[in-house]
C-alpha cells in the first residue's frame, strides 16, 4: 500500500473542513478506488443508497439542514439518474458536490468503446447536460486537481448551488504535493455608496409608513438570514409571515406571525396583512406559480423593499452590491428606531377546530398532526396534498419544515428525509407524503432502516395522485396507481429490523397510534387512509389556477 | 366537449401507424390535457409506471422487441429523471418518441416563475441536455406541429434512436388540418458503384480464404438484419458467433453456432473459430471493454470484413453507401457459391455438467436454467452475475435474450423487461437480475402485477454488488446493499393480486420450483440464495481486466 496524499484524500479532507460528515451515493467501477480511500476516511461516512435519483434527493436534504453535501456516482448511467435531483438543488439554491467516478484519462483520450458511454468516443455528453443545471464544472487532472476542487466548493459555498466535478479513476489515485490550508471564501460584494444610498431610500419609505409588514420566503433561508431575521422581529414588532417554500424560517409562535402567504389562496387575515401594508419589505421572496396559485399576489412594487441575495430594490430604484445579511441589519435598526410612530398590530389567530365526528379527513387529519408536533422537530413533505395541508400549521419554535415547492419532483420528500436525519439524527423526523408520491422513491425506506433511523412517517394514502386529480381528470384512468399493501413494505424493506406500522381509518385510530409514537425510538410508519377527492382547501385553490393555466379556452 | 382533431390526436394517430400500441410514462399537470387524448385513443393504451426513469427503461425494452416505444413525461422533473434510460437507448440504438409536455407557449414566452423550471425563465435548458441523447429534437408549435412530429419519427426510426418532442399544454390542444396521410421513409443510401466494388473485393477475398467465421453482434438486430442473417446461415455452413449484446440475434441451436464471443474470455473453442479464422465477416459488431474483457479480441483488420449500418470495411478499404441488408444479402450469396471450396467445420458442442451436489452455486443454478428454457422465451437479464451466466446459455430456437451491455445501468431489466412482456404477452418472460440491480427500480414489481402480467423472475441474492467486488473491494462496506426480505416483496407491492414466491437455498429445492412455476399463469418471484463471492466464470474474467484498467500500478 503507497501512503502518500492522493487527490482522494485531498478532496475529502476539504469536504471535512467545509462541515460535510457524509457522502451519498451509489458505488460504480469507476469510483471503487475512491471508495476505498472515503472508507479509510476519520470524517466522512459512507452513505450506499438504493438508486442515484435517491441519493441525490438526500444530498439535497442534507443540504438543507448543513453547510453542504456530496454525492458520488459513477459516469453516465449513474450521473444521469441523479441529474434530476441535481437540477432541483440548482433550483432550489442548495449547495451539492456532486462527484462523478470517470474511467481513467488515457481511455477518455483515446477516444475507447467503454461501458457507461454512448459509443461515440466522446466524453463530453455528460458534462455538457451538467452545465445547465451546476454552477461549476471540473474535469480534474493530476495538475489540476487542487485548484479545481477549491474553486468548485468556493462556488458551491458562495453561490449556494450544486457542483460538478469529474473525477478520473487514475487523477483519484494521484499524488498531492499541496498540504491542507484553510479555504478562503471571497466577500460578497459590498458597494458603501450603494448601502447609503439604499439606506436613506429605506429610511424615507419606512418614515413615510403606518402600516408595515414582512414576507420571507427560502432565498432568506439559503443566504444566512435565517437568524438575522428572528433578533429582527423580536426586537421590532411587524406582523409576518412567509412563503409555502420559506416555511419554518421564522419562529412561528411569535405572537406578530400570521401565517402563509399564497396570493389569492391566503387566507384572509395572511392576505391583508400582507397585501394592505403601506411597505412590505420582502426578503429572499420568489413569487412561484404554486406558491402563489398562479401569480395571484396582489403586490404593488411601489409599496415593497425586495431583498434578494445581492440586491435591494425599492419600488423602482435599485440597489447593487449589498449582500441580504447587511440589507437585514440595516432595515433591522432603522425598524428599531421608527417603531414607536407605527400603528400597532394585533394579530388575531385563528383557532383550529377539533373534529367532530370520526371521519377521518384531511381537516381531521391535519388537526392531530397539528397537536402532535414538538418544538425542533423536522417536518418534510412532499409536493401533494402533504405539503399545502402542512402549510398551514401553526409550527412549534426551533422546528423547521421543508418541503421542494418551485422544482416540485414528487418523490424527492422520502430520500430527502434520510438525508436530513443523516444529518440530524438527534433531531425527530416527521415524513408526510402521499401514495403516488411514495411509489416513485420507496427504496430508501430500506435504506432508514439499515441505518437504524427512526422517522416518524405519515403515508397518505388517498389512491393515487389526488393533487393531479385536483388539476384534471378527477376520474381517469392515468391519475391511479398500483395500489401497495402499504403496512407491509417496512418489513419487506428490511430484514431484521424491527419498526411500528399501522393503517389508521378513522380519527380515534389515529389518536391512538398518534399516543402510542409521540416517543417512539424506532421507525413508525402509519398509512393513513383518507378520501381520494378531499384535499387541504390551499391545494384546492391552487390546483384551480394551474388548471385554467393549462387549459385553451 | 369540441371534437375537432388536434396535435394531440394526430401525434398519437402516427404512433399507432408505426406500430406503437402502448405509451409509458408518468402524469404531471403540464401533459394531463394531453392524456386524456390518450385514454380516449382506439390503440394507444396508457402505461402509468411508478416513476420516470422506470418507464423510461420500460419503454427501451418495448423497442427492443416493436417498431418503436413511446414515452411521457412531464418538463423538467419528469424528462430529467428519465434521461439515463433515454440516453441508454441512444447508445444502444432504440428508437424511443420521448414526448415531454411543456408549459403553455405563452408562459414560457414570457418566462414565467413556473414550478419545474430552474426559476430564471430559460425554457431551453432540458431541450439542450436532451440535444447530448438524442437523434433529434422539436418544440411543437400549432404551426410547425406536424411536419415536425413527422420529422422527428422518421429520425427515430431510421437512425434506430430515441427523440425529444416538446409538446406544451395549449399546442398538444391546438387544431390539426392536415389529415392523416401515410408516413414516407426516405431509403437508406445505396451507391452502386460503391456496391459494385465492395462485391468484387468481397468475392476476391473470400475465394482466397479456406476459413471462414461469422461474428454478429447487436447492430445485426437494430438495422434489420436478423432475419437474412439466419437465412444465410441456414443455407450456408459458416461457423458463427455472437457477441453478449447481439445474443440471439441467431439461431443458437443451429449446429454451426459456436457461442458467446467475448475476446480472451471466451471458451477457447469460440475463440478459436473467432480468431484464427482466414476471413472473418463481422456484422453489427463493435467491440465495447465489457463484452470483450476489455479489448482483449485478437482480430486482426485485414481478415475483416466489416459490415456496419451504412457503411463495409474489407482490410483498410472502406465502401461507403451501403446498408447493411444489402451487405448481408451480397455476403449469403458469395458465400452460397463459393462454400464448397472452403475447409468444412465440425463444430464441437460443450456439454453442461450436471451439479453432483445440493450446493446452490452459480454453476449450478445456471445448468438448471439452461434446461428451464423453452423456445419463444425472451430471456431478459441484468448488468451483474445474472447476464455473465446467461452468456453462456444455449438459447431455444426463437428465443430472445436481451440485457445492456454498453451503458451497463444497473436495475435497467426489471422495468426493460416489464416493457416488452406488455409489447408481448404471449411469450413467456424470464427475468434474471441481482438483488443490488432489483433494488434501483423494485417499484415496476407492483406495474406488473397491476398489469396482470406474468413473468417469472429469478433474483439471484448474492447479498450486494458481486459484480464490483469482482472489480474492487470484495469485503469492503460499499458493497453492501440493504438486505431486504425479497420473497414479501410481491404481495407488499400489490394489493389483491396473487404471485407465486419461493426462496431456494438449495439444488433440489430449485428443481422443485422449476418444475413447479414451468406453465404457471402467474407472476412468479424466486429467490435464489447464492454464495457472495461465487461469479460465472465469464465475470471473473472480465471483472479482472477491467480492474486493471482503472488501478494505477
Amino acid at each position: 500500500m503507497v501512503s502518500s496524499y492522493k487527490v482522494a484524500d485531498y478532496l475529502l479532507d476539504r469536504l471535512a473542513q467545509l462541515g460535510v460528515r457524509h457522502l451519498f451515493g451509489v458505488p460504480g467501477d469507476f469510483n471503487l478506488h475512491f471508495l476505498d480511500h472515503v472508507i479509510n476516511h476519520p470524517v466522512i461516512h459512507w452513505m450506499g443508497c438504493a438508486n442515484e435519483l435517491n441519493a441525490a434527493y438526500a444530498a439535497d436534504g442534507y443540504a438543507r439542514v448543513m453547510p453542504a453535501a456530496a454525492l458520488l456516482t459513477t459516469v453516465g448511467v449513474g450521473e444521469l439518474s441523479a441529474i434530476n435531483g441535481i437540477a432541483g438543488s440548482y433550483a432550489e439554491y442548495l449547495p451539492v458536490i456532486h462527484i462523478v467516478g470517470t474511467p481513467a484519462l488515457d481511455a477518455q483520450k483515446a477516444g475507447e468503446l467503454l461501458h457507461h458511454s454512448l459509443g461515440d468516443g466522446d466524453f463530453g455528453h455528460f458534462a455538457r447536460m451538467a452545465k445547465e443545471v451546476t454552477c461549476a464544472q471540473a474535469n480534474l487532472t493530476a495538475k489540476n486537481a487542487v485548484a479545481e476542487i477549491d474553486r468548485l466548493l468556493v462556488a458551491a459555498l458562495c453561490q449556494r448551488r450544486p457542483v460538478y466535478l469529474q473525477l478520473p479513476a487514475d487523477v483519484a489515485q494521484a499524488d498531492v504535493a499541496t498540504s491542507l490550508g484553510e479555504l478562503s471564501l471571497p466577500q460578497p460584494l459590498l458597494s458603501p455608496t450603494s448601502l447609503q444610498a439604499f439606506t436613506d431610500a429605506a429610511r424615507e419609505k419606512l418614515q413615510s409608513a403606518q402600516r408595515i409588514a414582512l414576507l420571507a420566503d427560502f432565498l432568506a433561508d439559503r443566504f444566512g438570514a435565517r437568524q438575522p431575521l428572528r433578533h429582527w422581529l423580536a426586537e421590532v414588532d411587524l406582523p409576518h409571515a412567509t412563503l409555502l417554500m420559506g416555511k419554518g424560517l421564522l419562529d412561528e409562535t411569535h405572537p406578530m406571525f400570521i401565517g402563509t402567504y399564497a396570493g389569492a389562496a391566503s387566507e384572509a387575515n395572511v392576505k391583508a396583512y400582507i397585501e394592505e401594508a403601506d411597505v412590505l419589505i420582502a426578503v429572499g421572496v420568489w413569487f412561484v406559480d404554486t406558491t402563489t396559485a398562479g401569480f395571484s399576489q396582489h403586490i404593488t412594487q411601489d409599496n415593497c423593499i425586495d431583498i434578494q441575495p445581492e440586491q435591494v430594490r425599492i419600488g423602482q430604484k435599485v440597489f447593487n452590491q449589498i449582500p441580504m445579511v447587511v440589507a437585514v441589519e440595516v432595515l433591522h435598526q432603522l425598524c428599531k428606531s421608527l417603531q414607536d410612530e407605527w400603528q400597532p398590530s394585533m394579530i388575531a389567530h385563528p383557532v383550529l377546530e377539533a373534529p367532530q365526528y370520526n371521519i377521518l379527513d384531511q381537516k381531521a387529519f391535519w388537526y392531530h398532526i397539528q397537536h402532535f408536533l414538538r418544538p425542533n422537530d423536522i417536518v418534510v413533505t412532499d409536493q401533494g396534498t402533504s405539503c399545502f395541508g402542512a402549510a398551514t400549521l401553526t409550527l412549534p419554535s426551533e422546528c423547521i419544515l421543508f418541503t421542494q415547492s418551485l422544482w416540485g419532483s414528487i418523490g424527492f420528500s422520502l430520500p430527502a428525509a434520510y438525508g436530513a436525519q443523516v444529518a440530524q439524527p438527534q433531531r425527530r423526523m416527521i415524513l408526510l407524503l402521499g401514495d403516488g408520491a411514495a411509489q416513485l422513491t420507496i427504496q430508501e425506506l430500506g435504506s432508514m432502516l439499515r441505518s437504524g433511523l427512526n422517522p416518524i412517517i405519515f403515508l397518505l394514502n388517498n389512491q393515487g395522485y389526488t393533487v393531479e386529480r385536483m388539476i384534471n381528470g378527477p376520474q381517469q384512468r392515468y391519475n391511479d396507481v398500483a395500489e401497495w399493501n402499504w403496512s407491509q413494505l417496512p418489513q419487506a424493506l428490511a430484514k431484521g429490523k424491527e419498526s411500528f406500522t399501522a393503517t389508521v381509518t378513522q380519527v380515534d385510530q389515529l389518536q391512538q397510534v398518534l399516543a402510542d409514537i409521540e416517543n417512539i425510538e424506532q421507525l413508525a410508519f402509519i398509512e393513513v387512509v383518507l378520501p381520494q377527492m378531499d384535499a387541504p382547501e390551499l391545494l384546492i385553490n391552487i390546483a384551480k389556477s394551474l388548471q385554467a393555466r393549462n387549459t385553451v379556452l
